[in-house]
This record gives C-alpha cells, structure tokens and sequence, in this order.
C-alpha cells in the first residue's frame, strides 16, 4: 500500500522532505502541496506530479490525502494538527509541535477524543543509529544507573535573526526531546550558565550558553550550546552511569595523516551530520501509518518538549533555576509506544 | 518512472535484495521471480506480489520485465546475464560475472555488439561512504601518487565448505575490485604467502593468507585475508602516497567505559558492515537504469576480477609470483563511467 | 652540585617521594627523615643511608640539609613550611599548603618578607605532559579565547574515611590549581550540583558532585567529581574556546580487538595515571632550587586553592554560588614564574 | 653505588647519552671521553666535569672506569667491544654491534670465554612503553598464537647520504630486533619488494621498500619502511594472533577540533618519539650493570641483527627471498634473560 501525502509548507525543510518522500524511502508519493506562497507550491508539485491546493484546510480535506506533513511556520502549526485531527488523519509536523504549551496542550486533548494515535513529532535524533546505540547500552543496564549526561551542540555560525531565546527553542529542543527518551526520565527544572561571550555572535546573542537541566530521579544534564564555534556541526553527548558511560560515536570518517598531523573532517551542517536519521524517520513514519498508527515522537512529547523549552528560555532571562511546570502525563501517553 | 525487475536466484541473497527493491529504495517493483527450486520462487514472489516464471530464459523475456537481476548460482551467471544482452535488458549480475575467464570476455563482446552498457557487476564496495571519502581524497590529491595499500580481510569464521582458493574466490574480490576503482590501476601480478594456518580453520584451509598485488604503475598493496580471525568483520585499508596516508574510517560506534576498559563493538558480519552500501548500490543501479544505462562496475570490471582472481589462486597454488594474463581494455570500457 | 634534601614525613608518599629523589631523578640526595612516628623514620633513612632526625624543627636546622620536603599531615604543613622560610631554606610542600586559609596567608607575608622564594607546593598537574601540551595550544591561540571548560575527574572508588567535603579538598583541588594555571585566570565564584547518588557509595557521601567555576573573565568550567566510578582513575579536560577545542590526552595504551570489541585499558589510579608527571615535578624542582629558587606552584597558588576549596565545601553545604573571598594578589607573585 | 662510565665516541649521540648519564638517570657519572677528534673529547669532558683521554684503549684501561659506553662510529665498535671484554668490563654498544656479521661472533665467542654476560647493544625499542604493553598482551595470550605483524617505520626524510641498504641496517634493524624479543621467535628469511618510489627521495634511493619476514614458527611479517613520507617520524606496530589482534599505542597527544578538522600531532623524530625508552634503557643498564650484569639485548641480539640485516640487503639487492644463514644460539645465550 502506498500512503499519499499532503504537504503543508514547500519551503526549504518542506522541499526536503518531499524529495526524501519521492526519492529516498519506499510507500510513499505525495499527491498534493500548499503553500502560502501559491506559486511556489504550484511548482514544488509540480516537480514530483503532485497537485497544488489553496489551503491547509483544502489540503486535509482532499480525499486521496491519506497522511499530513506539516512544515509550514511555526506559529501554524497547531491549526494544522488540529484540522488534520478532526480530519481523522495521520499528521506529522516539524518541531515544534505548537509554538504555545496552550495549543499543545489543546492538540494533546483532541488527539485523546479522538481515541487513538494521529500525531507524531519531526524530533529526528531518536532515529540517529549513534543514539540508538546509546540507548540500547543504557537500556541493557550497560552502565548501570544513569546519574549524569554531558552534551554539546555546536553549530559552526548563525544568522543575524538567531536570537538567545533560539537557543533553547530551535537548538536545545534536540537534546530535549533525546534526552526524555533516552533516560525514559523527565525534565524537571533547568538553570542556564552565560559564559563570556565569543566575538564572533552578534552584539545580542548570548552565545554560548550552558544549560543544566534536573530530571524527576535526580539525573543532572549539562548541555553546551555553542551556535557560532566556527569549527563544525558538532554533537556530543556523554552519560555517565553508576559502573560506567556512554559516549555517542563520532560520524565515521577517512583519517588522513600528513603535513604533521593525523585528522579527520567534522561535519559542517544538520544535513550532512543526520541525512540518514531523517531518511529513517520518514520510512518508519510511513511504515507505521500504512500499518496503522504512528509510533514515533507523540504529540506529549511535543508539548513536554515546548514547556521545557519555555522553562530553559525563563531560566536564561532570571538567571534562576526555573522548575517546569508540566502536567500529569494522561494514560493514554503511558509507555515508550505513545 | 518505476523499473519492473525480474529476480534469477530465490536464495538469501536474492531474498534480501528483493526486500531491498521492494521496502528500502524508491523507483523499482519487482514483478517476476524465478529459481531452480520452484516452490521457493512461488513463495518468495507471492510475498512481494510478484509471479514466478519457470526459468531464466522465461523471465528474462517477459515484456513487462524492465530490468534483471542475477543472483542464482555463480555457475549459471553467464548464460543468464548473456540471455539479458541478447533480450536488450540491463542486468545487475551479483558477483563473480562468471566462474571462469572466457564466459567474462564472452559477455564483455556481446555487451560490445549490444552497443550500449547493459551489465553492472555487484562489487558493492564501491558504494560504501568510507571507500567514497577515500577516493575523494586520493582524487584530490590528499596524499599526493600512491605508492602502497595495506588491507585486511577478516570473518569470524566460514563454514567447513569454504576452501583455500574461496579466499581469493569469495574474499580477496571485493578488494581486488575496489582497489582497481580506488586506485585507477590495473593489477599486473600477485604473490600469495601462507603464514602459520590458525588452530581454528579447518585441516584443509590455509587460513590466514597475505596477498601481495602489484599495480601496473608499482603501486604494492599487501592484504591479509583471514576468515576464523574469531573477533569479527573486519575490514581494513590503508592508503600510503608520497606525501600522506588515508585510512578507511572504522564503522561509527559507542564508545563504552567500565570495568577497566574503554571499547567500541566491531561488527560480527558484512550485512551489519555494508548495510547501507548495498541499499546505494540498488538504488543508484535503479536510478541509471531508468535514466538511461548502468554506471556502476561494469563487465569489463567483472572479467578483470575473475582474471586476477584466477591468478592469485594459482600464485597460491604454486608459491611463485604470477602475472596476470588480461586482455587490452576495449576503447568500449575506457574511463571511469564504463 | 647535590641538593641535600631533608624529608618530614614518612608514611606512603612521603617514601615514594623518597625513592623518587633518590633512584629516579638525578641532583638529589635524601640525607635526614623525621617523621611522628620515630620507627619509621629510622627505618625508612636507613634504607638510602640518611640519618633519623626527632622533629621537623630539628631536621630543618641541620647545617647539611639543603632544602626541605614536607609530606606529613595537612593540619602540620604550615608549622613546617613557616619554619623552613625562617630558616632560609627552599620547601616543597605536599598539597594542601595548610588547611586554613589564614595559615596560608602567614605563609605568603613571611615569604615575601624573606625577600625571594623559597616555597613550592605540589600541584603535579602541571608537570603533567598532556596539560602541557594543552597550555601551548591554548597560550599559542590554537583555540581563539577559553570560553569553558569540560572536566572530569573520577577515581574507581574511596575508603569509607572519605566524606562529602573531600572532594573538594582532596580531589578537585587538583583541577582547581591546574586550571588556573592553564587559564592564567582567576576562579571567582563557585555552585556545586548535587545529582542522584551513585548506590556504590557510602551512605553520607554526596558522590558524583557536579562542579561549576566561574572565572573573573567570565570562563565557565564544569568539573564532575565520581569518586566510586568503579572503571577507572578518568581524568578528563576539555577546553572550548572561540575558535576550536583542545582535550587532554588519553594515556597511551595498546588497543586489542578480540571477542567482538575494540578496547583499550584505562589506569587504575593516579600513581598509574601521572607517575612521570611526579617525577619531572621534582626533577625540576631539584634543578630550581639547585639553580636559585623554585620555580613551580607558588605559596600563592597553595593559598588560592585553599580558598576556593572552602568555597566549593561550602557551595555544597548551602546549595548556593559562593563567592571566593580572595585578597589581591601581591605584586610578588606577579607573572606565571611566582 | 655510582657507576662511573667511560664513553668512546663524543659525537651527537654520544653527547646525548653523557647528557642523560648526568642530568636524567641517577646512579652514574660519566669519568672519561674519547673521541677521534681530541678537541671535541675535551670539550665535551669539560662540560661534565670528566677528562679527556687518548684512545679507546686508554679510557677502558683507566682503573675508575666502571662501565664502557660505545658510541662511536659503527666499523669501530668491535674493537671497542672486545678491548672492554677483555678487560672484564661492562660495556653498552650503540647499534650495531659490529658491521661485520664475522666481528659479531667474533664478540659472542669472547663473551662466553670470560664466562659472564657484559656486553648490551643499543637497541632501545624493548624499553618503550608500548612494545612492553604490546609484550605483556602477548605473553598473557591477550590474542592467541601470533601468526602475523604488520609493521611500518616511517622517517620524514633523510640526507642524501642515506643510500638503500640503510634502510635495513639503519632503519629496519629496530624492528628486526624488537620483533624477534616480541615473539620470542627467530627470523629465518626475508624478501624485499620494490614499491614505485617517491618523487621526495634522491635518484638512487629505493623508498620507500616492503620488506617480508617469515620467521621459524611460520610467523609473516610485513615491514614498511619509508624514509621520505614528509609527515612525520611514525612508528607502527600490528600484531596479528589466532583470536585477537594488539597494536601498539600512537603517541599521547591532544586532539584539537577547529576549522572543520578533529586532529594531533605526529612526532617528527625518533628523539621525540623515544625519548623516553631511552632513559629507561640508560637507567635498567646503569641498575644492572650495579647489580652485577646487564640483562638487556645481548651480543647474540647483536649478531642475529647484523646477519638478519645482511640477509635483507640481499634480498634486496637480488630480488629474492633470502634465508638467513644464522649459527644456533649457543646455551650460553638462552632464555630471555640472555
């Protein structure tokens, strides 16, 4: 069975993802594009013989649309999962889930009228090979208890529009979301460091930026984030367990010894660094809505992710350690399956 | 545009490319299935939907048959992939192209008479990310002429069937192809040693064996094959040029501390090592032949292997260097793309 | 010319000192050991053929000890070292200087009233070739400016005497000195996060202590401190600056792949771990004094880390940042060579 | 007890090694210097407070002189070696023992006369710490039955001086003998292939050249050797067994990431590279030489290098496997300890 698509946002996330639809993974095609920008969706369809439509709305509606993909802006997301929803149809959006815990929340609630799972979370980092990996060491008892997790996420520079807010809301959102999973623990009040600042971010970015975050059994997490390290796209995370640790792999590259040194190259981007995580979380994607219902990062996740997010940001501002203020977690999203 | 292919051969390994053409890569179905054990080609057809033929000959001239894929039993290769010339069709021949010499110069004619590339040989090594980034390096000059090549071959183990010459047969192959490609080089004679055979082979199998190749240029590359090496797939290949070395990287894994040791896991077989070579090598094979004809190792590259192959048998054979007895390269096969 | 050195103390380092002196570095001769237990000090100067003095006053006063070694009891050194300076005689001091941060400072005024230096204090770290490697990078702009600093420091486990506070004062207390010099930067201000307690310590033991630094340019260091690690004795430096990152070495040591891993052997303790840093220390110490006057960690330094561990003891006993209380450095101890 | 030490030969090594009997090891004092240029020997007496002497003769006649270093120019050794013996002195010898196989033996025969070991080559490798680390791993059965070594010895460049038969006698001597103490095994032929050469070496050099052992058990041993590789002094040691495989460790140093690289330093000699080794092997002389006589490489290490050595020339020079016509170890000689 091939699941049709429709896809909300041809921008250059949505591009991405149509052709990884078209080109990379198997069970898919995509039928129909919206776009805010008519012509751009009408030419994006057309590349890939699929067919523009007016509307978000007019999208969902479509009766050969059998699954949503959400890439539009932010701030639309909700609407769009929420439409999809009472559609009854299988909706995968982009991080974040809704730009508000409010509308999260409001997503979370629809999904449970509906009776069953509708929403998955593009958090691509838990189909990275690297992490699963980690996972599967931490979940075989392979350090023992967790206690401590040491990350960085480094990005070689920023544009002038990245904010110290972003740093939190597009940055650590990542090692959020990876981290809940990882642990299977959740995150209960963040405190956030500001280093001296390096010359090279803009006079009001505050870059880097260390966060510390606590979880509910007492893990601390320390989490570099550093947006404008010039060097690379750089991730690192470290768990440390009560009789050893964890270190995710560093990506698998040439090493070239000449000119006195011995090196290998760092990846320069997200694209380079998680091209396969993405290509896998789309096939799985797929695989799981053609047999029924998602099984990846739920619509809980995405809100736990925004009020964690909303908490870290909060943080940056007191320079106090902010608790997070989450809900009990329905039974519906009990377990690693929802 | 999807390619339509037919599968020669049910065994394991054509199992596991139809589920590579059916659930991994994008653009292929496979519609027509046959194998000497008939039961078996019903059964795995029905499993993708697909018909089952009674024979090769059959398949191969099915009209809705686009493409043909060879993977039954080296012996029979040649006549299959010679049927696919003479029907016109593109045809993915699993390696060796044929057993012996003179059916790989048959086919190599036949392709010429044909007019146009319709043969690709699966040395699937080529589409590895390692071996990519090392020629990209050597392309570019990054460790100026190259001079030498130290590789290892290792299995945990092989089964009571495997006998000495399979080490060049079945093993050394792989990298007597992709060193050719790597290098841009033609092997010219080759020397076999036979250190002290390991406890863990069986009586008849001298295991390890050290391969010593030399290119037309003088390049010596020295490989150690050994297949009851007990610790793992391992496979290594260090490039040494007049100014520097580049090593093959090692697969991306954890790193684990405890218990007095840090360590990282080494892969226990080659699907685990060259998973996602293979599913490159598919769908790059899959996407030249809906673009017109196959890029990948040809069978000019396929004649040349089962040449040196036959001489690096015999030089074990004999103990002596011997040289290898390879017609001049056609103008039909000059230059990378043929 | 011979350094004439007399020992106060006896017990484990203070004979390994002793070895040291006398059967690794050249320039030294162990001529008279005290030590509170009268015995010992027999035995242990029968050994290399100096002489049993009664008290750390009387062996200070003896015509032929050129220079003073003191590795009692921390709550003595003091006592010893001021008694030392009084008498004009160059004093390697074991960590800590004194306990007290006043005794400290009596330390650094008689010192500068005797005109020169005359006192060390044994911070090995720094003689360690890894951090020295380190400090070149970053002194030659190999990183662009520190921004933070990643550490660790985890010892496979303690006795039951050892309590909270400890980890401050026996085992940060390295980092404290190394960093400071590594930085040539002021630590200022002091957290200590307390994470879930590892089940393989001792009921009273806050162990793993997570420890956050500021410095007085804004640098901030995270030190995690395991002392019932179980793996290993792991030190571990990283440093971020504006343009790169340098990390510590790892100690040399084979790799072996067997058994389906790869791995390598991590040090059991710090004698395993920093055995030549000891000896270079006292090597150069021996050179100094032999030259003029020492020229490593200063009383200054010795009262620095005093300070700044009482401020880390008592950042974990209130769970708040605690400022470190430091006078202005003298202009005496100015410059990396005091 | 200090061993006072008279040293034949003052020229660049020579001075080294008076600089490490002096400044680095403890125990010994340099008494007397000879040399070919009298000058030199007197200058280089002065600087340690020794005196100069005529010839070789006179310093192993003075009656102060413990213990007789070599370090003069290679076809002088034998005699040197032999006055020492006969005048029942201890003496260390610099690589080679002699040029000649013939004075080699000779030297063993006068050894075993006087009835008592007295006689250690140079050959420094067996006292760094990863060939011990890699020994230790072996002799524990860390990776089964060795059955084969993958080595490479690679130099920056050398002076035009430097022709090809060097290559054995000066570069691969070190682990000709290393590998025999490693194994615990005799190398009985060798075969030299001839890769294309280095566009960085002078006209007549053959660099870089392959060089394959095979040694009594079966053992095959592969020896690059490239004495013009540009990037750096670089030492490489692979042992292959029947479960495991050992390689000895790179060199401890920091890893820097910046400007899209992840990398370290490559020592650029074997001053750096060894330093170390060399002080421990000045220093267990020195210690063993007190203690009655010398346990490191022996005269029979010696001669079994220079035949080895021979025979690799050949090879070389006839493009042939060679055997190695060595005479049977005499029970003098036996055991590790010999």
């Amino acid at each position: 069975m091939t699941v049709r698509v429709g896809v909300i946002g041809a921008g250059m996330i949505g591009q991405d993802h149509i052709r990884r639809l078209t080109e990379v993974i198997t069970g898919a095609e995509v039928v129909a594009v919206t776009d805010i920008d008519a012509d751009r969706a009408a030419e994006v369809a057309a590349r890939v013989g699929a067919r523009a439509v007016a509307t978000g709305a007019d999208l969902i509606g479509q009766p050969d649309v059998d699954a949503v993909l959400v890439t539009s802006w932010g701030p639309t997301h909700a609407e769009h999962v929420l439409a999809a929803i009472a559609a009854g149809k299988p909706v995968f959006c982009e991080k974040p889930l809704a730009t508000e815990a409010a509308d999260c929340l409001r997503i979370v609630e629809a999904e449970q009228a509906a009776g069953r799972r509708l929403v998955q979370v593009g958090f691509m980092r838990r189909y990275d090979s690297g992490y699963r990996e980690l996972k599967s060491i931490l979940d075989a008892g392979g350090i023992g208890a967790p206690l401590m997790v040491h990350c960085a996420h480094r990005n070689p520079s920023v544009p002038e529009s990245y904010h110290s807010a972003m740093a939190a809301q597009d940055t650590a959102v990542h090692e959020i979301d990876v981290l809940r999973w990882l642990l299977d623990d959740e995150i209960v009040a963040v405190q956030v460091l500001a280093p001296r600042r390096t010359r090279h971010a803009h006079a009001e970015l505050q870059d880097p930026q260390i966060m510390l975050f606590e979880t509910a059994s007492g893990i601390r997490i320390d989490l570099e984030v550093f947006v404008n390290c010039q060097w690379g796209y750089d991730i690192q995370c470290e768990t440390v367990g009560e009789t050893g640790l964890a270190r995710l792999p560093e990506p698998a590259r040439a090493t070239v010894r000449s000119a006195g040194t011995t090196r290998t190259a760092v990846p320069q981007d997200w694209r380079e660094r998680f091209v396969t995580a993405f290509d896998v979380e789309f096939q799985e994607w797929i695989d799981a809505v053609a047999a029924g219902e998602p099984t990846g990062p739920s619509a809980w996740d995405g809100y736990a992710a925004t009020v964690i997010t909303d908490a870290t940001v909060e943080a940056l501002r007191s320079g106090r350690t902010v608790g997070v203020d989450m809900k009990d977690r329905p039974a519906f999203y009990a377990g690693g399956a929802r």
